[in-house]
């Protein structure tokens, strides 16, 4: 009998010791900055460094309010803010171009305690959709907005409005002009590949040169009471036409929360991830089947390349316990969860969790 | 050692006789007109005829195409576009109005063999949105489009595009011109309920009445084959503002299909239903939790439920096993699967399985 017992005690004493000296529950948060990020061999040392700087910076902007026992919240708007300012990332300024040259933004946002959320998809004036759909989910009976509703409400509440232009760059100007010049010789039949735009992997290729698909930033957070939320917010696809959405705005697929379970934000092959339903199914095999972080992101994610899509996740459960996965070439990332080192990092080879 | 083996053996004889006059695979499809219900008290016995009617011929139009062996796929083409086409229902022809009195339009479409999908918001000329879906699954690289993009691609795609004013029946002006009553003795202070619009079920009331928020029209089919598909497509919700998007045209919420679990087509208040990832968390249930159709139905139902939300669903698995749940008051609703009697049905009192 006692052989069984002690070990039992042993474990029990282990936990006690490991969570008593502080008595304080973990909090921090995760962050992402896209998978789709710039070739190794293609990036100079000083970009790679602002990109590490900004990534940071963002971090250190949500770790704040959650240090001061700010809300889970409070920690993803002040954190995918910074990201949306940055020209770095495909998100608010910086944002990819549609095929006629405009930027149209999408963004979700949701709370894990009362399982509330807000979406947009569409907006061209919004200056920070991630604060735009938190107003969609507090002050609107709605979810989701559209387009030049999803406008409407935003100048009704008084959100910061700025010119199209605002978002513009030239470096994404030139990936448009790029993606413009491959679809033109596509077209013209000089393309190897054929255009099956149905078969996953293959025609698409044309319409989503691989740097161009995967830009999107978000962040999932734990604050002291023990309340996750996550926020996603996207330029989208570089060319994109007939008004392309992809997962960001869908709750389940971009970007999920649940206390029960945890808080998700994807980045990736839009279409894959919101046929995979990845937010939602990595909580659902958490919940259903007793998954952790780590391997229900795995989990996940390996169905989204048995699709033929790819892209990433940060998955951060109420333990504090979190996984950065991704099975494209690499993902902008870092992690701060109080009492633990952080962790900025890009490329395959570093920390995933 | 007889007394176990032989019910085993009976058992066994008995599933053997079941299915071995055809040899054939259970094949039919399941529909629903939405879940916000005329009152019983409000129905004339000729519209109920009606009602019954509409259903039985959406219900006959996809069971046709799948007993000369046509895949599921056309066959929930086939019964939502009898749907879409009746005044009957809030889809197509006979959608409710928006707050600027006009219809906007949203569908969805997910096939359970490849877990490709199509999905389209904010239509305003496209007759029928679940031929369009489809469109946007098999020939672009794209799952989901909105507004005008998508309208754009309708018109590149040839589809019938109609002027605003098909779609606008009395029925519907009359429920709009009530909602805005409704509304301004809300905002005149007058309304006996506080409009604090983020408590569910309480504030929202005013915009949400409930005769106006539970239309959708949608279909689950398994076809010879042993495919499932799923489809739904709805006009929203009368006096929708802000380009408002409910959870119809969110793959995972609205629609959902694998054929390793099952098909799903939601109806209800589509804020909780996206909030709930509807539709994916019944099929998850069933992978994970090993639940049937329809317990797992009325699990997911509940949790809708839990949040302030209410609405039905109805979910079809590949052994033709299905359940029409809901929480409202009744649901449009008929059945038709291969050797089994057909179902039509409005009522909570009448069947659901």
């Amino acid at each position: 009998m006692l052989r069984f017992l002690l070990p039992l005690l042993a474990t029990a004493t282990l936990a006690f010791a490991q969570t008593s000296p502080s008595m304080q529950r973990p909090y921090g948060l995760v962050i992402h900055g896209g998978a789709g990020v710039i070739q190794r061999n293609q990036m100079s040392p000083e970009l790679e460094k602002e990109y590490r700087a900004k990534l940071a910076e963002a971090l250190h902007a949500g770790y704040a309010v959650l240090d001061r026992g700010g809300s889970a919240l409070d920690a993803v708007i002040a954190t995918v803010t910074v990201l949306e300012d940055s020209p770095l990332f495909n998100a608010g300024k910086g944002a990819v171009f549609t095929a006629d040259g405009l930027c149209e933004l999408d963004a979700s946002i949701m709370r894990g305690d009362t399982l509330q959320a807000g979406a947009v998809a569409g907006l061209r004036h919004v200056k920070n959709p991630i604060k735009l759909v938190r107003d969609v989910m507090e002050n609107s009976p709605h979810v989701m907005m559209i387009g030049e509703g999803a406008e409407e409400f935003a100048r009704s509440r008084g959100h910061e409005r700025v010119p199209n232009e605002y978002f513009h760059t030239g470096f994404r100007r030139k990936q448009l002009e790029r993606a413009k010049e491959k679809e033109s010789r596509a077209n013209n039949g000089t393309a190897s590949v054929p255009l099956d735009l149905t078969s996953p992997g293959v025609g698409g290729e044309d319409w989503f040169s691989r740097e161009q698909k995967y830009g999107t930033v978000g962040c999932v957070a734990l604050d002291r009471q023990g309340n996750l939320a996550a926020g996603t917010s996207t330029g989208g696809m570089t060319n994109k036409k007939f008004g392309r959405v992809g997962d960001v705005p869908v709750i389940g697929a971009g970007t999920y929360a649940n206390n029960a379970t945890c808080a998700v934000s994807s980045t990736g092959w839009g279409e894959f991830f919101i046929r995979s339903v990845v937010a939602h199914d990595i909580s659902a095999q958490m919940e259903y089947r007793g998954m952790d972080v780590a391997d229900s992101a795995a989990s996940t994610l390996a169905k989204v390349a048995k699709l033929g899509g790819d892209g990433g996740v940060i998955v951060l459960d109420r333990h504090g316990r979190y996984a950065m996965d991704f099975n494209s070439e690499g993902m902008y990332r870092a992690a701060k969860i109080s009492g633990r080192p952080e962790i900025v990092a890009i490329y395959g080879d570093e920390p995933r969790r």
